[in-house]
């Protein structure tokens, strides 16, 4: 393909300063606040469609936020390219551990990052890696090496579930016919290990409440002699994990994939240093699941993490008191064939059985979604995995991630084409904490080899 | 003693505007925003003492909040009553659970105060029923009823500890020399049912942070790999108490008194319903340490309560995150002999101990106080129970309470006398918790009865 690298290099300054504007909007979609911001992030995506030649750039409503879709066709007879990505982000909290605003993006180089790397939120998570997507567009069109058709499906609630997107999909199945999907939203082993993910994690997010008097009460006069709403949730979430950190939900490991020990040996030649992984994250020695490596624990084992917990008085001083309530936000990550439906209703009827008397308790199931895994022997990989060897000179890795798009799974059941995760940021980008970032030099090498995925998908599909 | 009932009748409504305006002023010692509301406070209560006839009234600094100490002394050779009670008040949040705000009193009437209670905080603990008080010294002196010598000492940090009153008492026992103390911070059984305090529990109030990896990190990348710091709270929280109740702290119940069998039957003689304690407060069951009946675990039991819990994400919507760091604030009830700052450094050791590989956890001992017991023969508390018995015509029921007055402790040990702890509230009163509110019945019957503590205590003295 040809000049792609100059193109880049001539218009570098531009794709980083449009990226810098487009993050400096805080389209928050967790938190109703942020409406209007979220609605504005929606027409930014529309006009840099249409700057990018795609025809028919429209912003279709949905019972939440709209979903931006845009196309070009330039020959029915060739394969349809459909590219999903996001332009919601996650909460910033906590806002202290920022150390510059998180929507006033700036340029740093980190040892990283030796170019440099934009931090802002959604620099990587998905603002950055969405928009090297529009980039690679406006350079085919502009250059005349659109070499198929393509669709823009990006949406506005992919941290809040993509409960209105997968409504759109049932709806919209004729407009977005394709014969392969591609997304970046994933990551990649380092700069120099490129890696394709062909596996993630399904996800089933819930909310708790524990009620106990039926008011806040003084820990003098009633305390030991009532259910304390917060000790009886710490007591139940403990519950959750037996010693060897297996999840004691009845039914919850029943249709959990196990890996034959090849496989388990194949993934054991990814790159990774147990030593520098503690180091990286400051903690003494890692902790999960019995009989399983770190790699295995955070990609092909289902797990269970407290995301969120709070109830009593959390203000500076003292205050002795027993809370009425306690509450926490539960998320649960699964693996192929769990139905994250069923995950929700089996920790549903199980939390709300281990309730001591004295307190009731409600589990609120917030959303979810399944897990999913690609071949690798697809044209679609093929062709991301021949992009990644002309751009990094290396055959890229094949890798599950931890991580779920609860859309994937939906996508292939509805639109009956696989999805090829194409993901360029890197585990230490911090995406959904403080001080989020995307190297440069991802975001541009993201921008050269997605051209070349558009290219080998359409020679291999001949 | 006379016309004190006439007197009462006459000056009602001003003893009424006189407690509202005092309740007015926000002065929560726990929170430093309102630190100039909590000095306005102490200027307050240094007036009011002024006009009820104290001479030599001053406002005594600390490196907190001060103490207003003021006195009236008839003759060297009659007793002298040392009255302590606090002007500040606990925070009042949760707000939104109140009916009407805090700071903003109103009178309404309820089905346990038919003649109106006064809604704010404060009310009860402690405004109101210091105020009884500072109400009562008025009658005496306006009518030249004083029979005795008197010393005011009320402070503003009680609900934060009371540590500079320590310092205060320890730097000022000429000054404070008593022959007996009189308080009004507890509560009676039912306002036709009077009781004394014989008892008061300890109290050790702890923070605990726990931190795992140095930033928050996403759930679905580490999760499951990492030490979650929020489920190892949990976790460690949940095993301070076995399946009986009882806390697991390595030598936590070595000191703890033993009542006797008969002592128990006689507290047990305590009109109590179980069924109306539950209906109260909605709740299916009463839950607490195996072997021991409600009125039991709260007052002659010591207990372990989490009295604030946060960690993650607590905002509206999801956000699929480990948090670096959970934290929670714990409150320990102690019985007579049990050093509070011996348990306190017995909670830091396990907790620190059990902390599992992953984490580190830091325990922030917080205040605390020594329990207190006062027995039923003293002159003091015969002095007291002939009082109730002229004002409510019936003899008052002795009882231990669930909670601490750490300072009582401090006062038999450094000043050499016992404290009669003559408490007008009512459990129900809600204190510490939203609509907190104090019966004007017993505001009233407490001016009422004061009083003739000081004629009978300088009788019996004789």
């Amino acid at each position: 393909m040809t000049n792609v690298k100059s193109y880049i290099k001539e218009h570098k300054q531009r794709f980083l300063n449009e990226l810098i504007e487009l993050l400096k909007i805080p389209s928050i979609s967790a938190d109703s606040a942020y409406k209007n911001d979220v609605l504005k992030t929606a027409d930014e995506i529309k006009i840099s469609l249409e700057k990018a030649g795609c025809d028919h750039v429209e912003i279709c409503k949905t019972a939440g936020y709209p979903i931006v879709y845009g196309e070009k066709t330039i020959d029915k007879n060739l394969p349809t390219v459909l590219v999903y990505g996001h332009y919601d982000v996650q909460p910033p909290d906590p806002l202290d551990l920022w150390h510059s605003p998180p929507f006033e993006p700036i340029i740093k180089k980190t040892e990283t990052h030796p170019e440099g790397a934009i931090f802002a939120r959604g620099a990587c998570d998905d603002k950055g890696q969405m928009y090297m997507h529009v980039k690679a567009m406006e350079f085919m069109t502009t250059t005349n090496q659109l070499p198929c058709n393509v669709k823009f499906m990006i949406e506005g609630e992919e941290e809040v579930g993509s409960s209105n997107l997968a409504i759109f999909v049932k709806e919209n199945q004729e407009k977005l016919k394709n014969d392969v999907i591609l997304i970046s939203d994933t990551g990649m082993i380092a700069p120099d290990v490129p890696s394709i993910t062909t596996g993630l994690r399904g996800l089933s997010y819930v909310e708790v409440e524990v009620t106990g008097p039926n008011r806040d009460l003084h820990s003098g006069l009633y305390g030991g002699a009532v259910a304390n709403p917060i000790n009886v949730l710490a007591k139940m979430i403990a519950s959750l994990h037996d010693e060897n950190n297996h999840i004691t939900i009845p039914g919850f490991y029943d249709k959990v994939e196990e890996l034959s020990k090849q496989e388990r040996q194949h993934m054991a030649k990814a790159p990774f240093n147990l030593e520098e992984y503690k180091k990286a994250l400051d903690i003494n020695a890692v902790y999960g699941e019995a009989g399983y490596t770190t790699n295995e624990r955070n990609s092909i084992r289902p797990t269970l993490d407290v995301n969120g917990i709070w109830g009593g008085y959390t203000g500076e001083g003292a205050k002795t008191v027993i809370a009425s309530k306690a509450f926490a936000k539960i998320s649960m990550r699964l693996v192929p064939h769990q139905n994250w439906e069923e995950i929700t209703q089996l920790f549903k009827t199980h939390f709300e059985s281990i309730a001591p008397p004295g307190v009731t308790v409600k589990v609120k199931p917030h959303h979810g979604g399944q897990g999913y895994v690609t071949p690798i022997d697809s044209i679609g990989y093929q062709a991301a995995s021949k992009a990644y060897q002309d751009t990094f000179g290396k055959t890229p890795i094949p890798q599950r991630s931890g991580g779920s798009i609860p859309i994937v799974s939906l996508f292939e059941q509805e639109l009956k084409s696989k999805t090829i995760l194409m993901g360029f940021g890197l585990d230490s980008d911090a995406i959904h904490s403080p001080n989020e970032h995307f190297g440069i030099f991802n975001y541009l090498k993201g921008i050269e080899t997605i051209p070349l995925f558009y290219k080998y998908f359409t020679e291999l599909s001949k």
